[in-house]
C-alpha cells in the first residue's frame, strides 16, 4: 500500500476507468481518485456506488489539481477531451490513456497538451464484454499486460512510475513503439473482434435458419463468438476507424488463408487441414502455461 | 434411475463418449455399458478408469447383444465401423451416432445396416476443447441441445426412445431432418470453427508479430479463439470435408459480409459499423436468457 500518485483524475467511468478505481483502492495507488463522465446518468450511478472519492460535473473539473489524468474514453473521443482538459492542468502533471489504439491517440492528443505536461500513452489489454461503471471490478488487470507507449524525449521517471502504477494495480508492464503496438493488437484483439462482429451478424441475417435456432444451438462453438461480438458498438467502432491501416492488413492475410482452407475443402484436402488445425493447438498451450487464460474445460464454464 | 436399455455400446472412447458414459451411470440409464476404441492405449485407460462396466477388444465385440450401440468416431469412420458390426448386431437393436454432421453420417452408416436393426441417428451439442477418454464428464450435455436426425419411416417409438435416453444424460431434444441440421450446424459450430482455426494459424504464421506475442498479449480478445481452435483435428478434419456444401455456403455469406465491413472501415462509415456491432448484442442476450451461456463477464474466468 503505497501512495503512487496523490490525486488521480479518471476522465470517462466505463469498464477499463471502473476497474482501475477499485484497483487503486485495493492497492492504495492514489490518494485521491476524481472520476466523471460525459453522461449525468452515469456520473449519478458512480456516485451511488462510491465508485471514487469525488465526482465531478466535468472533465475540466476533474483534472484540477490532479497529478495523473487517465483518459477512458473512445478513441474518437480523446481529441476533443483533450481541448477540453488542457487549460487546467496543472504544471508536471502526468496524462496517460487506456485507448485500444495507439498512433491516433498520440497523434490527436500529444499536439493538444500544453508544455510542461508530461504525456504517456498506455494500454491495459484487460476486458470483458461488459460496460458502464459498474462492470469494473478490481482483479480485471491482474496477471494481464499493460502496454505502455512513451513517445520519443518522454520523461524516463515519468514513464518508470506510470508502469509502477500499473504494476500496483495487478498487471504486467511492457514499452512498445505505436506502430508494433497497433499490428500486434490488430491481429490478438481488432481483427478477432471484426471477424466475431461478422460471423453473429451473419447468423443473425440468415434467412434458413431462425435466430432461435442459433441461439439454442449456440453452444457448439458459435457462443464464444457473441461474447466477443456483444462489446461497446461506440468503442469498437472507433478502434476499426482509428487502426485502419494495420486491421485491414490482418484481415486481408486472415482472407487470404481463409480462401485456401475453403479450397481445401472444396477439393477434399484433408491432409492439409490436418496439419493447420494440428499446428494451432500449440499456440492454446502457451496461452495456458503462460497463464493468460484457464485450462479448465470450456473455460470452466458448467451448464 | 430407470434403465432404457439394457445394454449400451459406444463403439469410440473420446470426449462425448467417455462423458456418455459418465451420465448413464449418473442417470442409471442403461443395465451395463461396454466400451472400445481402436487405440489399444485409449482402451487401457478405460479401464483402469473403470469408465464402461466392460472394454471390448474390438468394436464387433462391443456391440454383441447390444440394445443400443451408438458410433463416437470421427464423421469419416462412420462407414467402415458399420462394416465391421453389421455382421454382429442383434435384430431390434438400434444403431445411432453422435456425429457433428447428419447428411453423410446417413448416407455412410444407413446402407451398410441389416434388416431389422433401427438407425436413429442423432447429434449431442455439447462438447469442449479437450478430447480422450479422459476429458469426459456427466454435466457435459446438461441443458444442452441434442438432435434427433430420423429417417423416414423410422419406428416411432424407437426414436421416443433414445430422446427419452438423451433426456435421462441431461438434455433437451429435438427433431430436424439432416439438411436442416447440417446448416444451422454450419452455422452455429463449423463456420465458427473453421474461422478460429484460420485466425490462429494467421496469427502464428506473422513474422512481424511473435508468437511469444501473440501468447502473451491473447486475452484481448484472440484467446476465446484459441481455445475453439484447440480441438480435436481429425474430427474437425472429416466434419468439414463431409459437410462441405453447407460449410462453403456459410463462409460464402461470412466474406460478403466482412468485405462491406472492411470497406466501411477503408471508407470511414462509422455508422454502418455502429449499427451492425449494436445489433450482434441481441444474440448474446438471447443465449443467456436461454441458458446457453453464462452472463459473468468473460464466462467467470478470472486472472
Amino acid at each position: 500500500m503505497s501512495v503512487i500518485y496523490r490525486k488521480v483524475a479518471l476522465i470517462g467511468l466505463g469498464l477499463i476507468a471502473s476497474s482501475m478505481a477499485h484497483a487503486i483502492r485495493r492497492a492504495g495507488a492514489a490518494g485521491t481518485v476524481v472520476g466523471t463522465a460525459r453522461s449525468a446518468e452515469t456520473r449519478a450511478i458512480a456516485k451511488e456506488m462510491g465508485l471514487v472519492d469525488e465526482v465531478a460535473e466535468s472533465a475540466a473539473d476533474a483534472v484540477a489539481d490532479a497529478d495523473l489524468v487517465v483518459l477512458c474514453v473512445p478513441v474518437g473521443a480523446m481529441g476533443a477531451v483533450t481541448e477540453e482538459i488542457a487549460p487546467m492542468l496543472k504544471p508536471g502533471a502526468v496524462v496517460s490513456d487506456v485507448g485500444s489504439v495507439k498512433r491516433a491517440v498520440i497523434a490527436d492528443v500529444g499536439p493538444r497538451l500544453p508544455e510542461g505536461v508530461h504525456f504517456v500513452p498506455a494500454h491495459p489489454l484487460a476486458g470483458t464484454e461488459q460496460s458502464g461503471p459498474q462492470s469494473g471490478f478490481a482483479e480485471l488487470f491482474d496477471n494481464r499486460w499493460t502496454i505502455l507507449v512513451p513517445p520519443e524525449g518522454a520523461d524516463r521517471g515519468e514513464v518508470d512510475r506510470l508502469a509502477r502504477f500499473w504494476q500496483a494495480l495487478g498487471a504486467y508492464t511492457d514499452e512498445m513503439d505505436a506502430d508494433h503496438h497497433d499490428l500486434v493488437l490488430a491481429v490478438t484483439s481488432h481483427a478477432p473482434h471484426l471477424i466475431a462482429y461478422t460471423m453473429v451478424g451473419v447468423a443473425d441475417d440468415l434467412r434458413r435458419v431462425t435466430d432461435s435456432e442459433v441461439v439454442k444451438y449456440s453452444a457448439a462453438g458459435f457462443r464464444d463468438f457473441t461474447r466477443i461480438a456483444a462489446s461497446d458498438p461506440t468503442m469498437w467502432r472507433d478502434v476499426f476507424l482509428t487502426n485502419r491501416d494495420a486491421t485491414l492488413e490482418i484481415l486481408g492475410r486472415f482472407t487470404e488463408e481463409l480462401f485456401a482452407l475453403q479450397r481445401a475443402i472444396r477439393t477434399g484436402d484433408g491432409d492439409h487441414l490436418h496439419a493447420y488445425f494440428t499446428r494451432t493447438r500449440a499456440i492454446r498451450r502457451g496461452i495456458v502455461e503462460a497463464g493468460q487464460d484457464t485450462d479448465a474445460p470450456n473455460f470452466g464454464r458448467r451448464p
